[in-house]
């Protein structure tokens, strides 16, 4: 049954998956560039191919959904609905991203960094404790309660979450600063790797015994 | 009356004044650099000076209010609240800020642009005519109608705008890519100058009627 | 007749369609990248493909014409060849272009903005009176009378226009910060666009009765 | 005795805080622009002010001490001499930054990321396990060896650790593209941050019992 | 009256000295922002302070004289008129600059470089011949003749010159990236140094005999 | 024999070549994108194409040999090893390099630009005579001794050198902040182009005599 919190927490953190940009995305040299999904290509660009300008309707900077609540049965009592250009293939040159979080009471986005996009989160429904920790040597942690209609800035790379401390369900809007933000959740990055980190570097970097490490991977790799 | 005209849109539209950015915003070069309004100093540099770091709170990233409907009894059934750097002081060197914007039946946003910034827009209630028009020669108009949950993308610099179809209230939260995404709305801007732009210049820009320019310069300028 | 406004205009601002960009171009990563046109190609990427360094030669940074006058027997009296990255591949990654604008007496820029490039103007001959606006909510307008050898700047994204204001023909030369720094013009992005936009959000965004819209757009639609 | 790991820790990797920036730094806008320390100030910039260019010296562009084996003797056994724009002020606005470690054996870079650069290693002595976690959803684990003469990328933002698996000392040199690249140490950031996370965030991010995180507070703490 | 030679290159050259910038000059966060001199400052920013946005005025983006041809009554036939952020203050943070030059029969621009910006060169009088040579380790030299409205680009960090090859003098303007895109000129870099290269470096670099690095330094060091 | 000095001097520095970049680097839109040599194709990008994200492995993140010390049996008595995205095709988009630099005695890196990246040595044995010179008009002459753990800062796009002014050989690394920072020796840049530049332009640019051009193009060219 462990097995499936690793399996759950990817499923809610799917749609993140690479994603997540940032204030320093490259410019955009034309009006827009939407991007295409070259399947059976063997090569790649940083960022997207684009498809022909003469062939771009407006559908391809729309996309629907952001109204329907997520399922959050599942370990963190989360879902995450990630618009990034993977989703929306016009977000593609334009450094902008856009996500509907749900929370169960008690929902949790574990902790985890955008390497690529500050997060502008605005509360719509519901109680949420949000915090980020500062780089070293600090380490300080900026904490606040939020409700609905609060905002909150998450800078960009910090580690940083959301916890539903309220009794209902809470929902809220991210804005990202990248068309691919990525999220490093650090529960999985860490224990869930694939293959799994050396242990005895786990042991060492978190000062815990190997049999801590061993239930660490087990729930995480699953 | 007409005076009114502008005088409201100006109200409508002051938050999202010396505003907007994008894509192209300098990266940071430490974990968040907030923020402060040196109002005495006569010299000011490319953003923001930032306050003491070791004197940030988690309150320098925080903001309320977005759960308020804005007042929408305007010519332009409209109301926008920005959350952007000078709102927001953590926003400094991060890439991004909000809008809330809410619309009476009938209520426009009217043509505009973000010269810093593309928008990325999701409706919370109502249904929205939302369009772009592509740069010169081909002027392309892309346009759709969007309801609760759906999201548009609006393309850094170019002409915009979201009109209201519906019979009730519509409200949409509005991302944009800086943190200061400035707007530029047309009718004010053209016709609305200070001082105003010289008559010929948009009688031969517009290819009208001196009479024509004389109304609209009366109405905007207020 | 009035139908010929707008393909006048459109001929007039062909050359600088698809083009403009500005201080955020991307960099480069090596010595140059000359643009080719893949015209049999189904895919695209930010700015353009290049060709093969090894085949580069000194014509691909070269393009002659600027000395030659262009045709101002038109609606605006007006002719601008702009020297852009579609012109001249070589500039592809260098982030700069260049045009020569012909006015006849009383030949207008009408008023447009560049969402990717600063403009910076030098007068070969004649008078023009040139100006900008700043974004919302003051509109500043900005302007000068340029004689020959006068310079003037521009910002990026601003509205703007020059306008020969002397009794012979005028020329000059404007820089602008991108390879490709797109122009926008503002009546025939507002009443030219393809197709139009709906005529009740430009009743309502510039405050005029119907009959003023259908004769807009029947002008710059043409 | 636990509570002195975390402090062994910090001080292992005091050199390398506020510090490591990467590819998106701003781009100079003079030769250079030396960083002052203007510590009675209260305002700041992005970056760091610059003192005046004509009292520039060629010592604003150097350090020694490079060659000089730190100290080891610590939990980690670990010693980073970090050379970043807080060290030499010669790089600011330059986007690099150097620095020098130093393992015992089993000494351990532990699990981190540089939220503003990438890492390029080059061992010079002994025999390193390196290795980086992708983001999710894959979270893919690459590993090397790595011997005296190897070098290995680190790219920007992603979890990553060197381990000393040799029976000797081990020296490498890693440059990091930024002057501020920044670190974040996961056991330090997670668990001993200041004031400490919220313990419910850490069970449930976890997946662990609460005496375990109240366990890994009080070590990292401190 | 050798030494009248460094003297006169500086001369001409002056104008263009701290200048120099190119597709890379980070992207403004607002409007404008007019730079401001400091003088009794001791304190420097990446680029320029700025000046409070209410007190510009439209002659802060305005300067004249580019009609007027310079002295070229010296060693290298030449003179430069730079119009930059120094001597254009509404250039701050936009990217861009632009140069009149002149040339006397005979008359060149020496080797150089601008170490920030891509320069676009058109020709307004004369024949030129121009050139610019790659990097290592092909260094491919590519050259074209200039006519009358001719345009040639050079790409940004190349070491290139223009010779006026014709009988009469040439006119040209020259529009750089950057605001500030800095010129290396080689003879004076390399042999005019203050204080002057060990001669045993040049000796060695360039394989001459003592006697011919000793007079070029006193040639060029003046 | 002379014809043999350029050819070595391009064996030295050839690795070097089409390399080095920097701040300005275009930032990652993804984890990393690892470069391929598409040999066989007539297109090119801004940076390089990548591989599929799926079939990268940790070899692409790696390269040995730095510890081996290069031949430095030559004119200049160097050799340099550079590691770019040429050598190393994981550093694309990842905007940093690494060299290794072997002087015997009395070698020398000949002055020298990287159009594209800041360089900071660090010595690891020997004695080394360091020095950059600024732009125009001061063009002063930065210079330092440096020996063992010392480092040293050389600005973007600067002439700069190394000299090994010890009695053994010297070894040092330099990181350089782009992927390709490309390299342009004066020397052969100047004298040694392909095809050679025309001797009257030399000849007026450095103040010489035709056979002193003639000799040094003899020697350059190869």
């Amino acid at each position: 049954m462990m097995k499936g919190v690793h399996y759950l927490v990817t499923v809610a953190l799917l749609t993140l998956a690479s994603t997540l940009a940032f204030a320093g995305d490259p410019s955009p040299l034309q009006d827009f560039c939407v991007a295409i999904n070259n399947t059976n290509s063997v090569v790649f660009v940083n960022g997207k191919f684009c498809k022909d300008p003469l062939l771009t309707t407006a559908d391809d900077f729309f996309i629907s959904g952001l109204d329907i609540p997520g399922n959050t049965k599942n370990q963190l009592g989360l879902s995450v609905n990630l618009v990034n250009v993977d989703k929306l293939a016009g977000l593609n040159t334009l450094g902008i991203s856009l996500a509907r979080i749900d929370f169960a009471p008690n929902g949790l986005t574990p902790l985890h960094t955008h390497s690529r996009g500050t997060e502008l989160l605005v509360v719509l429904e519901g109680t949420l404790l949000a915090g980020f920790v500062t780089s070293d040597p600090d380490n300080r942690f900026f904490t606040k309660t939020l409700n609905r209609g609060d905002v909150f800035v998450f800078p960009v790379g910090l580690i940083h979450f959301q916890f539903n401390i309220g009794e209902t369900n809470a929902v809220a809007f991210s804005s990202l600063s990248s068309q691919n933000p990525g999220v490093i959740t650090m529960a999985n990055a860490i224990f869930g790797s694939n293959p799994p980190i050396n242990p005895d570097v786990l042991i060492k970097a978190f000062q815990v015994y190997k049999n801590v490490v061993d239930y660490l991977q087990k729930i995480f790799h699953g």
